[in-house]
């Protein structure tokens, strides 16, 4: 295999695989720092993944929920993009071996983040829908309004068309279940008189007796209330046991056709192969130690969601695999490899939980901060202040206030395009 | 094959293939008139097909120049849409048959448009992109970041991956040259300085010896000197006789290397099968009379791009396949078939040019209108003011409003995401 073409540089490489929020919090970090900063990842952009369930759901478009990974960088000259996929790593020589092309590293960051936990289910990994990526959320997008449309077509059409079951009661699942109400209190009495809002059913299935599991009980009653308003079917202590495309078991024996099941259920870490059982727990993260390093690894690191640290006294079992433990540890992992050319002593990372934010629809949401709690109206503003400010560039901010203003007085989800239909496998 | 569901009405049913121009104009002219409309697409959504240059070379979102077919229609108690594929005319029985099921009509209207004429070409309409649906838009922008992504990670790259080669001098292929070439001028520098901008080239290739040859010959002029202050290289009287995906031939011998050719060098009627070769002429238009009825079939019409209208003295050889005129006959037919019904005298149609409008960039354009010919900035605005006015709803309006200023004041193209990535055929 051909070598990856990076120009020559007195300084030490740092390959970071990942565009995700540790990985692109790191590299920025790292400018004007002695190092060759390279980022692989298979897209060439960055996902904003709180708000991909409003792609998902016709609410905001693709484009304003991702930036160009080259446009974040374009004024940091130690920095390099390489699309590429990852294949393996090679700890031995020092190699990423990529579908590009060959990679050489004197540190490594693996900032994978993770991939959807469908718990072994083979046929529902087959079948359901998930939500980890710009294309899942169109795929999703486009079945959902492909079903509408068979159903009115009419010749030869499969039950359950019209019924959509959202596995998993975190963050996810409530936000999309309740962006699936709106849009079913909203868009479909207008578009599709003939169908009528009655007719669609969403169900949110939880096995847990609640939801909203990493929140207080209180706020996971509240966004059970919340859902409840809109009409969606609440299903605690419920699994899914297996989904043909067509029906979905239900774990009491229960069968419901569904032409529509969105995972939002768990998640694994996403590690690339090749550095040994040793260093990776049973969902797929890699053990690091207080810095982020793989155990056996001198210069090997992984951040983010793929990494289970457990020396952070205040989480024994590893972090929750958000948003802002990448962050944080992309940020400190920085300042750690800097002070290790230098010869100085490295910091231990320890997470500071700034706060946790759920939306279930127009002015109802939860949102959990260390001094103070808030839900309906106050919580809802603050989520959508907060999203807006943590989207990269000002374009992208200004398109998603002009549509999220757009909805919220149209009562309109106004995205609905089938641009590529959603082919199911068989 | 079953029946497409449709409910039961007392009034006369027309159906219309094709959400275009004429399709949309004609279903929304027969609002509250006493007929049952019927509108098939294989898409759910309406074009705006002057824009989709935009969106080909990062400056618009897709969902910013389509439209859902449903949401312009929602008040339109008449109309009924049915997403389908349309697989034959049947029209002793009067049937359509669609991929998802069979409907009868009292009057057909067929607006299906037009497709990319690559004359007899068949490598070139294997392995050229085009530009006749958001599809192919998308897929152009993510071949031409995956051509720049592939020459930086370096491993075994074809020659000729920043070569861009433009088939076709009219205003299509002008505005796509144009948006290239500003795509270059501001892109390449802050996103691939390791390209570099002198080292991606841009061809425009016109067959005959001129471009914009339905414009003043000055306008054609004044578009080429914009073309050439944008470092396009222009070549007339030049044609390409093959393109295997890699090398282009062109018409004097010379070999090309070029990893993205986009055809825009004419169109071609879209008809269904079924209709008789008699109404079909050589370039695969419907042969019509002056209200647009097919010779021959008493209840079948056809409008827009794909009619061929020999009968209006000024356009003796047929009309340009162009917006207005299908805009014009479908607002003509609507009335033409209300008073058929009534058993009034219908009224030929006369098209009345309206005015014609090709951009090259910032700044550069051409326009022209009975009364005046601009050129520059006037003609810009003109042409920006226009193309706002005509996009459908509200929101799009504003929304690509955001994007233009934001492309003005940034000199950026800021959509460039490789959602999809396209692969080429074999």
């Amino acid at each position: 295999m051909n070598e990856l073409s990076l120009p020559e540089s007195p300084h030490p490489r740092v390959v970071i695989i990942g565009g995700g929020f540790g990985g692109i919090t790191l590299a920025r970090k790292l400018r004007g720092r002695h190092f060759q900063v390279v980022l692989l990842d298979r897209h060439n952009y960055h996902t904003f993944l709180p708000l991909l369930y409003q792609v998902a759901t016709g609410g905001l478009e693709a484009d304003s929920v991702a930036y160009p990974i080259r446009k974040i960088f374009h004024r940091q000259r130690n920095f390099y993009f390489r699309m590429a996929n990852v294949e393996r790593i090679d700890t031995d020589t020092r190699n990423i071996i990529t579908n590009a092309g060959t990679v050489t590293y004197d540190y490594l960051v693996i900032a994978t983040g993770s991939n959807t936990n469908f718990f072994g289910l083979a046929d529902a990994a087959r079948h359901a829908m998930q939500l980890k990526s710009v294309p899942h959320a169109l795929d999703v997008r486009s079945l959902l309004l492909q079903n509408f449309e068979k159903e009115l077509a009419g010749a030869e059409k499969p039950d359950g068309l019209l019924n959509i079951i959202v596995v998993g009661g975190g963050p996810t699942g409530v936000e999309v279940a309740g962006a699936l109400a709106e849009f079913r209190a909203h868009v479909v009495p207008s578009d599709y008189p003939e169908i009528g809002k009655s007719r669609v059913s969403i169900r949110l299935v939880e096995a847990s007796d609640r939801l909203l599991g990493a929140f207080a009980t209180r706020s996971g009653k509240a966004a059970r209330t919340y859902l409840e308003e809109l009409d969606v079917d609440v299903s605690l202590q419920t699994t899914l046991k297996s989904y043909d495309g067509t029906v979905a078991l239900m774990g009491d024996g229960t069968e419901v056709h569904s032409s529509c099941v969105i995972w939002c259920a768990g998640v694994t870490g996403d590690s690339p192969t090749g550095l040994g059982d040793h260093v990776l727990d049973k969902n797929g993260r890699l053990r690091v130690d207080g810095m982020n390093r793989l155990k056996g690894h001198e210069a090997v690191f992984a951040i983010g969601d793929v990494a289970l640290m457990e020396t952070d006294k205040d989480y024994p079992n590893g972090h929750p695999m958000v948003a802002q433990v990448a962050l944080q540890q992309g940020r400190l992992l920085a300042a750690n490899l800097v002070r290790l050319t230098k010869g100085q002593k490295t910091v231990p990372f320890r997470y500071r939980e700034l706060g946790s934010l759920a939306t279930v629809g127009r002015n109802k949401a939860v949102a959990e901060f260390p001094l103070a709690h808030f839900r309906g109206l106050v919580a809802w503003l603050l989520w959508m202040g907060i999203h807006l400010m943590q989207l990269v560039g000002f374009r992208n901010r200004m398109v998603v206030l002009v549509n999220w203003v757009w909805s919220y007085w149209s009562y309109d989800r106004a995205i609905r395009l089938i641009i590529r239909p959603f082919k199911k496998v068989n």
